[in-house]
Order: C-alpha cells, then sequence, then structure tokens
C-alpha cells in the first residue's frame, strides 16, 4: 500500500545515506564534547545541600528550578508545537514542517548549550548547566524556527542541519557581542532572537532563489484543515509569549512585570491586525495568514522591554503599532521582496519577525532612556 | 486561485470598514483609559524591593507570581485553545470559531482589566494589576466565550465585539454585586461565570432567532477531523479545569484542595456522561458531542465548592450527577429548547454551562452550610 | 443526515446496557470507597494552618502545591492529549483513539488513587491525598494506555474497562513489590510504568489473536491529517517527559536533575531515531511512524536514572542508542512479533516501551552502583 503520508518528505531521494551519516557523527561529537565540557549547575547537582547551607537558603523553593521551570515548560511548546505547527499551513509540507522543525530543534539546543555555555557560563574549564541554560537553548533554537520559516519547503533536512550548525554558532557569537560586550538588555529577545533570526533566513533564501518556484505554487496553497493545524501553533505562540519574555528576567518583580506587559501588548496587537487585514482585502474578509501571524508582532515588539517600566498602556501602544506594521508588510512588503529583491519568503518572517524586532529594540532603548530614579527606586 | 480557507468568514462581505473602525477606535480608547487608570501593581513594580522590605518578606519566591502563574497560564490555554477549538466541530466554521474566540478574548480581557479593576483593584484613582487580575480578566472573558457557543455561526466579528463590551460589564456588575455586596463565595464561578455566561448568551440566541435556520442545518454538520479538532478543545479545558477551578483561591491548602476536588469530579463525570450517553443512543453508540461536552460539566459542578472542604468523595458525587444531568439536558432539553421557545443553542451551553453552574451554587451553599469549627480548624 | 464520526465506534452495537451499567455500577463503587477510605492529606486540609506551625514553615509557598502542580499538569497533558492523539494515526479510529483513551483513563485515575493509596498513604485507616497522589495515578494510568496501544482497534470500551481495572491492581501490587520490598529506585518509572506496561498490553493482544485482522490493514492505515494528529501526541510527550521523570522526584536539586537528563536524552534521541529511519527505508526516505514513536524512547531509556547524577552526556549516550534500538525494533522485531508469535502490537509498544525501559533499568542498575560518596556529598 502506498502511503501518502511521506510525501512532504518526498524529494530527498539521495538522502539515504547523507542524513544517517550527518545525525550519527554530529550526535556522537555533541556526545565527546558534553563529556569534556558539560556538568550540572549547583542547583542540579547532588551537592546542592551543601551549596544550600552556604548561601544560607533556608528551603528547597529556592532553587532556581521553580523560579524558571514553569516557563521553560511554556517556552519548549513555543518552540516544538507553536514553531512546528505555526508552518503546517502549506497543504503539502506538514509533515515537513513539523518532522523537520523537531530534527533541528533537537540538533540545535545541543550545540546552544555548547555554544552559549562557553560564552556565558564556563568556569575552571567546564560548563556548568541548569534550567536557565536550557530556557537559553531553547531561545536560541528560536531565531533557527525563525529562519527555517523563510525557506520553508525548499531545503532538505541535511541543509537544514547545516543551516543550524552556522546560526547557532552565529547567534551566541552576536549575542555575545550585544550581552556582554556592549551591554544591551534584550531578555526577549526582540533583537538578538528575532530580528537576528529573520535576516539570517532571509539571507539564506535569498541565496536559494529559484525563480520557477512560482510555478508550483500550487503545492504551497493551504487547505481548510491545514490552517486549522497552523492556527494551533498561532495560539501556543500567542498565549506562552508572557512566558517567553520573562522566562529569564530577574527573580521578583521583573518576571511578574514582563509578563503582564507581554499580554497586553498581544491583546492590543490582535484588535489592530484584525482592523487592517480586514481593510485591505477586497470585500474586508479577514485573511488568515494575517491571523496566524500578525497577531504575534505584539510579543516580538515588546521584548526587549518587557522586564522594563514599559507600563501597560505602554504596551497597548507597542502592540498596536506592530499588529499595523506587521499586517501593512504582509499585503505590501513581502510581494515586493519576491518581486523585487528575489527574497522569497515562505511564512513572512520580515514582517513577524524583522520589522517588529526592529521596533522592539528601538522602544527598548526610548524606555531605558526615560527610567528614573523615581520609577524604578533607588535599587532598581 | 481561489482559497477555500476564508469561507467561514465569508458571509461579512460589508465589514469593510465597520469591522476596522470599531476595532482601532476601541483600541485607541483601551490605550486612553489604560494609560489613566491602570498600573502595575505592588508585586509587578520595580519598587518591589522596598515593598518587600516593609512585609518582611525574605526571599523572590513569596512574589504572587510563583503561586499563580502556572494556573494563569492553564486559564489562558483553557479560553482560547479550549473554548476556541471545542466549537470548531462544526464543518464549515471552523476559523470563525477558533478566529472570532481569539479576538473576541483578546479585546474583552483588555475591557476586563479596566472594568474588574474599578471595582476590585481600585486606589487612590489607579488601578494596580498583577498576575491575578490577568486570571480574572480571563475568566470574565471564560464567561462570553460560553454565550458566544450559543450564537455560533450566527453572528458577525463586530456583533461579537458589542456582545463582549455589554457582557463583560454586566459581567462586572454581576459579579460585584455578588461578591462584594451579597458576600457569596465562588472561586471557580460556577454562577458569576458559568451560568451567568449561559443565560446570557440564550438571551442573545432568542433575539436572533432565525426560523429558517434549520434549512442550513447540513452546513452545520460535523465532518471526522473537525471533530477531532473539537477534542483537542475539550481535553485542554478538561486537563486544566483544575487550575480554573484553583488559580484564585487563597494560597497554600485551598489552591490544593480546589485542585484536588475538581480532578476528583472531572474524572467522575466522564463515566456517567459515557454511560448515559450510551443508553440514551440508539444501538447504544457513544455520541461524540456528549463526550466533548458533558465531560465537563464536573468541573462547571464543583466550581463555587472546590475549594471548600468538599471531600474527595463529595466531588465524586457532584461530578456522577452533574454528568447525567448534562447529557440527558443534550438529549431532551436542547431540542425542546428550540421548538418551544425558539432558543437555538448551537453547541448546548444550557447543557454544559447553565445547569452544571446552577448545581455548583446549590452544592457550594450546602457545602458552606455544613462546614464546622471541627472541619476547617479554628482558623479556617 | 448519516453521519461518520461515530464510526470508529460502530462495533460495539450490542453494549446498549452493558457499557452503562459497567460504568454506572463502578462509579457508585468509587464513590462509596471514596466516602470510606479517602481523605484531603495534610497539604490539601483545612488545617494546614496548624500543620504549618507544627512543621515550623514560614510561607505558603511550602506546600507541596507549589513544587509539584506544574509538573503534574504536564504529566496531565502527557496522559489525555499525549497517549490519546499519538494513537489518532490510523484513519478509521480516531475518535476510539481520544475517546476510549478518555474513558479509561477517566476510571483508571480513580480506581489508582485507592490502589496506590492502600498501599503507600494508608494511616489510621484512611488514605491521605494530595498532588504527588494525582501524579501517581496519571503514571499509573499510563502504563494503561501504553497497554491499550498494543489492542488499538480491536477492543470494545468495555473490555478495556475490564483491562483498566486489573492492570491497575497488578500495577500496584507490582510497584509496591520494586519500591517498597526490593527497595528499588524508579521515580521516572522505566520499569514499573513503560516495561510493566508494554508486557501487559502484548500479553493481552496475544490472547485476542485475531488471523484474519490481516485483511482489514486498509483500515488500519493512516492518511495524511491523521498522522498530523498524532504529531500532536508525540510532540507532547517529549516535550513535557522531563516533567514526567522529574514529578515525584525528591524537592530541589533531584527534580532539577531529572528534567536537565531527560532533556538531553530526549534531544539525542531524536538524531538517532531520524538517522535509522533514513538508513533502513527504501531510497531514505523518513517513515511518520519511527518520527512519532521512536523519538519518545530516550524519555522512557532515561527514566529510572534521570533523578541520580547520571550527567548530560550519559544521558546524551542512553537518548542515543534507546533511539536506534527502538527504531531499529519498528523495521524488524514487530513484523517479526506478528509473524512468528502472533502477537499484533498496533502501535509497536514493544520499540517504544518495553526495550527502552528495560534499558532503563539496566542503565538505572548502573549508575547507582557507579555512585560514590564523591558524586553524591555525604547527604545524597
Amino acid at each position: 500500500v502506498e502511503r501518502p503520508r511521506r510525501q512532504g518528505m518526498a524529494k530527498n531521494t539521495y538522502m539515504r545515506w547523507r542524513l544517517p551519516l550527518v545525525c550519527l557523527l554530529w550526535e556522537v561529537a555533541m556526545i565527546v564534547l558534553f563529556g569534556v565540557f558539560v556538568r550540572f549547575g549547583a542547583e542540579a547537582d547532588a551537592h546542592w545541600e551543601e551549596e544550600k547551607r552556604e548561601m544560607n537558603l533556608t528551603s528547597d523553593i529556592e532553587n532556581d528550578f521553580y523560579f524558571r521551570y514553569p516557563s521553560f515548560q511554556d517556552v519548549h511548546v513555543m518552540i516544538f508545537v507553536g514553531f512546528g505547527f505555526l508552518m503546517t499551513f502549506l497543504k503539502r509540507y506538514g509533515f515537513g514542517a513539523v518532522g523537520f522543525n523537531f530534527l533541528l530543534a533537537a540538533f540545535g539546543i545541543q550545540w546552544a548549550l555548547l555554544m552559549q555555555g562557553w560564552f556565558h557560563s564556563f568556569k575552571d574549564g567546564k560548563i556548568f548547566i541548569g534550567v536557565e541554560n536550557l530556557i537559553n537553548a531553547d531561545f536560541c533554537v528560536g531565531s533557527v524556527c525563525i529562519a527555517f520559516g523563510a525557506i520553508l519547503g525548499k531545503t532538505s533536512p541535511i541543509q537544514l542541519l547545516v543551516m543550524t550548525l552556522f546560526q547557532v554558532t552565529l547567534f551566541s557569537v552576536n549575542e555575545y557581542i550585544l550581552l556582554n560586550l556592549l551591554h544591551v538588555k534584550d531578555a526577549g529577545g526582540s533583537m538578538t532572537i528575532h530580528t537576528f533570526g529573520a535576516y539570517f533566513g532571509l539571507t539564506v533564501t535569498r541565496v536559494l532563489y529559484r525563480p520557477n518556484l512560482e510555478q508550483s505554487k500550487d503545492k504551497q496553497g493551504s487547505v481548510y484543515h491545514s490552517d486549522l493545524f497552523a492556527m494551533i501553533g498561532t495560539l501556543y505562540l500567542w498565549m506562552y509569549w508572557p512566558s517567553f519574555n520573562s522566562a529569564i528576567s530577574d527573580h521578583g518583580d521583573a518576571q511578574h512585570r514582563s509578563a503582564i506587559n507581554t499580554y497586553c501588548s498581544l491583546a492590543a496587537c490582535v484588535l489592530t491586525t484584525m482592523a487592517f487585514s480586514s481593510m485591505l482585502q477586497k470585500k474586508g474578509k479577514l485573511d488568515m495568514v494575517h491571523i496566524q501571524n500578525a497577531t504575534l508582532a505584539g510579543g516580538v515588539a515588546v521584548g526587549t522591554s518587557a522586564e522594563m517600566m514599559l507600563t501597560p498602556y505602554g504596551s497597548l501602544i507597542v502592540g498596536s503599532i506592530s499588529g499595523i506594521v506587521s499586517t501593512v508588510g504582509y499585503v505590501y512588503f513581502t510581494p515586493f521582496l519576491e518581486s523585487r529583491l528575489h527574497i522569497q519568503d515562505t511564512c513572512g518572517i520580515h514582517n513577524l519577525h524583522a520589522m517588529p524586532g526592529l521596533i522592539g529594540g528601538i522602544v527598548g532603548a526610548i524606555t531605558a532612556a526615560a527610567a528614573t530614579e523615581d520609577v524604578y527606586g533607588k535599587e532598581g
């Protein structure tokens, strides 16, 4: 019985040996590098009892695990279900989207634990990891999932693995320069994750440009149910974005504030997206592409400033603007990118990640500049 | 290429200007009102360090964020994925269900933050918000999602936004009267959320009664995959209901108890629902409508009393009864409502929310009346 | 209108009275037994304030609820959405998978609370329950869901309920013998849950062997969308497995460590699964069956040892090996089981649960044997 379900992965006829070899060799490399470098951080190590006594902690609940694990799981869902299903809207590429996203993310988090570990958690020749490292690895892979959105349907799994290797490396270098050398604050990663990921992906898709792709566009359309699957991705990204932006903020009020700001920004973004989607379409219909994507721009745009004293109404303003910018981008900018610059942006990541990420950087700079001792208290 | 995916939203031909205008003007109003009124509560504000010292808290983990954020996220999933996908069972209305639910909830939470804030968190001319306000706003919007279930497939997004505006307002007034003036305890919202939401929705659908709707019933049928999508909604509502009922309970044993009671009630409800579904159908088949809906009645019915000392076996009894009542309602009461009272209840919210909510109120009253100092300790 | 959606449940023509009777009588039995035996544990009881004072706890956050509830909800999702949707891959059996899984799990958790309670939480003639009991009940039901995978599509709901009754009973006895009498440590349940559940299910499917099942194989195939639904199950199991393995570990570093080890093992497992899936297929295509199942073997195999000082690279090794073993099992062992031993293993649970569970037991024994005072500190 010829089962149609493998069709999404059908083109990769010659990868019989290449994919297994790459996967196995790279996994062996991971094992060796983890063996040499990676150890449990103090809060995950069996010596934690001693550590606790030294730090005068009275309770196990002070372990960072309890501050961050629920947020980590939300971020985890965003990477694997959120990004994976968001890209299932193509009628012929549902498995490719979910399956390849699964593969690249599973490799990416291992390589990211190493790369980010060398830059940020390296001590006495070892990388010490805890739940915050897992979150950061997921973040880093998030930027790869974003880039994947631009080239969706055009690449083999091996190409994706190679891209992941390069992008995670570059991500970590870029992050190190921004956070450690330039001392930029970017807890929600508007710039480090979203803008970086988007421009990386757009560069790759420009390189892979194929002029005759247009002919295969009927394969690229969506069907009713593939669009509903994509809504699963959209909603999980939308709902858990407050966890994304607050996951690595400081304990206490900063995490609390990040979640509230993101919640407000996203709510406002939905209304302006629907408004402009209806306004810019013939007959005022709503376009599912906008609902699936532009509604999320508010989370991207508030990433940098979410943990700052942006205030709830500030978040509504940021969210409103980013929903408008993103929707307008889908209607006017994506066709322009394709026809003039030969950049085929399958999922429209320029509208969802690049532009809102830039807005996020600007808003973060303004909010930080507007910070006064009065607003933050003398300890802030 | 004419894409079929917008079909669910196809009727709204003349909303090109009306929907954008309503969305944009209302969002501007939200921004202005948030700017005037809404500020971060003490636990989300950058002055939290000082607050912490004043209240003699030794650790950041005492921030309400860590008590309630995981439950908040579960409730958030129930509102957007739970209610959204529960309503995708109609073959032609999957996007309308998920998309319009998304729109009305995103607007509703903003308006609810204001309305509930004025009633409950207003101090010195400002509304101070924290994670508990976000949960309450989600709760309030939950009652709108319930009402949406009655009129599913019969309204435009603008009508839904108008309904949301009115219902959130009325919800907050009703909640204020019940909780603050009559001092009713209703942590899980059996009455304030479910019964209120259901009767509001039934009133609206009575007003919108169209006698020829029956002819379009073939459009209203379900198909195999739309029913599976609906099961996603059902299961997320079912699984996270313990979080729903415990989300705003007092810290400590009350939250713990609410979760256990709800878990027990829901488990029992599944068995009695399946029993009566099979019993009342020809040939003993199970009806997906009952499995999708009546299995949830146990969560509704235990809402008021979950944080009380209802005990696990009490929860099993409440869950068992509500499953039976709800299933019988689907078989006998919904057709009666439509043929005699001209109330077209698309999702059967009378069976899932109105009646179990009333049961919940009665159970709550009995449990509260049965409370003795022995059961609760002298501090309870 | 003949709706196709009940087709998956269509064979059970004569269950009109049997299913209702079993459900109702058993639920009444549960109510009676809960009434006699089950009470709230100290941390869920209204006397918690007094308990807190006695134990010198200064904060409500010390309640076990806050240590374990987020993990409990993740486990809950794994049981109902994870296992439920993983089994929807059959084209004609989506509802049977999700619906019957729902029914058996809802009954199973009640019976498991009693059985496990008598063995582990029994004091002065009562069973005292808290969030840890809910997790253990979900674990126990997990082993029934695993067994269900072997007989998927071959049983009526009544047979499943009877199987649940027996399996939960036997599970609890087996667990008591292993954990309490033989003092085995098995926090993630590699042996107690996975290996036990798998061999139980394989025994049942051997008993139910029907030689002419092969003819109905076209009914058993998957279609594109049913495979995407199954991916929802796969991903939720994969993402939340760190919560599964850490849910009942000791507070503090043990929970933290379990999550990290499981995260690493699962990531490695994806790569080796993809490698072998591609290598063993004609033309190097990836097989969705492997991606849906074998990618999870890493979570099973690391269950016993996750809370030990397995180290991250040790987890990568365990995950890599289990992915290979599981994929090879799907290609060579499942056909062998069916043709030679007349064991029809619909979901291939021997490859996903039995063998990785055995690996888990062996790894756990090695890790425990390798434990030294140096690694764990003198208090470990």
